[in-house]
């Protein structure tokens, strides 16, 4: 059985990003049923986890039960690579589709972590909002690029969804609204991406056990 | 025949570390013959650039000098993919490679990308020092958990060398020693990346234009 790990709970600043979204999305998409299975909080870097995923996080991802695959993006690749809803079967396609996953998670998510540090992360506030400027403008040059490259088009890569946009769209979405909407065209994938039926469902999956087990991790 | 495009001068700091040395190294490790295509500064913007690069940087990458892909992990995978020097064909080792290459690019590098921002590139050096120790615990976070993962092996996959150390190690380059000296065994890899003499020659070859153009822009 298809298995994907995610966690029991999260900090609700994390709940609806945790990647294993991703996953869930592309399984969705490429209408194949999976289990989950929630490892609870504090188990994370136990050594059996670790042998899954070894920065101790989620998902892991496994076909067989046995065989065990981390990083969403290598996981969602390899969904990918297994279902023409994600991936065409053209070679030109399939290397820009391959060019924009890398795009994704390599040329825009670093731009995206690093301002993100600043505007929300970092302890020191008063100087994480002094250099919040220089890091929007190293992530706005990437926004402006992308915009630019989607153009017209609803999709990435030929006009037509793929994993590329399902990547692309999550590292899309920590995103303030305030900043994205600088660039119409790139609010308006990022709206397209999250109303697809697939993303809903997995973003309901994923927030499921939050909601059942706020409780317990929020006790005084 | 086999293109990378890539650049004709970069300022100091970038040399030896522009990312068509990825390529170049991956191309050399298949024993590949390729064509470069320098471009000039100036010029990465470009519409004809931009079609082959949506982010007007390099490298981009041509088999038959029609069709371009992009994305350093893109390409350096999908040489990988056509060479028993950079991928293994047990299905297993191959799952590993593709998570512990996304993992490269995705889950250590951005922490790199946030550290040097603060370290090296912003403006307001003040701000960046007093946030540098908050850059370095997501950094070491995710150090300590590769050297784990490594331990006592050479390489990361089954112990043999295939594309997802050719970018971990591209990934690593940029830690200061003094940081990656806290773990030996990290040290020694990057060492071992760096000595093959794949490597070294791509180094070379990226370096040899840097020179040859020195005087012409850097002239007063």
């Amino acid at each position: 059985m298809t298995t994907v790990t995610a966690y029991d709970w999260v900090p609700p600043f994390a709940q609806g990003h945790v990647r294993d979204l991703r996953v869930r999305w592309a399984l969705n998409e490429a209408g194949r049923e999976h289990a989950v299975e929630l490892i609870p909080q504090g188990q994370q870097t136990q050594p059996h986890n670790l042998a899954r995923q070894p920065f101790g996080q989620v998902p892991a991802f496994s076909e067989d039960g046995d065989t065990w695959m981390f990083e969403s993006g290598a996981i969602c690749w390899t969904i990918a690579e297994g279902s023409d809803a994600l991936l065409s079967h053209d070679p030109v396609a399939r290397a820009h589709a391959l060019s924009w996953t890398f795009a994704a998670v390599n040329s825009v998510e670093p731009t995206v972590s690093t301002y993100n540090f600043l505007k929300t992360f970092a302890k020191d506030r008063e100087s994480a909002d002094r250099l919040l400027p220089e890091a929007e403008a190293l992530l706005t040059r990437r926004l402006s690029r992308l915009s630019d490259a989607l153009s017209n088009d609803d999709w990435l890569v030929a006009n037509t969804f793929c994993v590329a946009d399902l990547t692309m769209v999550c590292v899309l979405r920590p995103v303030p609204d305030a900043l994205l909407e600088r660039y119409p065209n790139l609010m308006a994938y990022r709206e397209r991406g999250i109303a697809r039926p697939a993303f809903q469902a997995a973003l309901a999956a994923q927030m499921l056990p939050f909601t059942a087990n706020t409780a317990r991790y929020t006790a005084a």
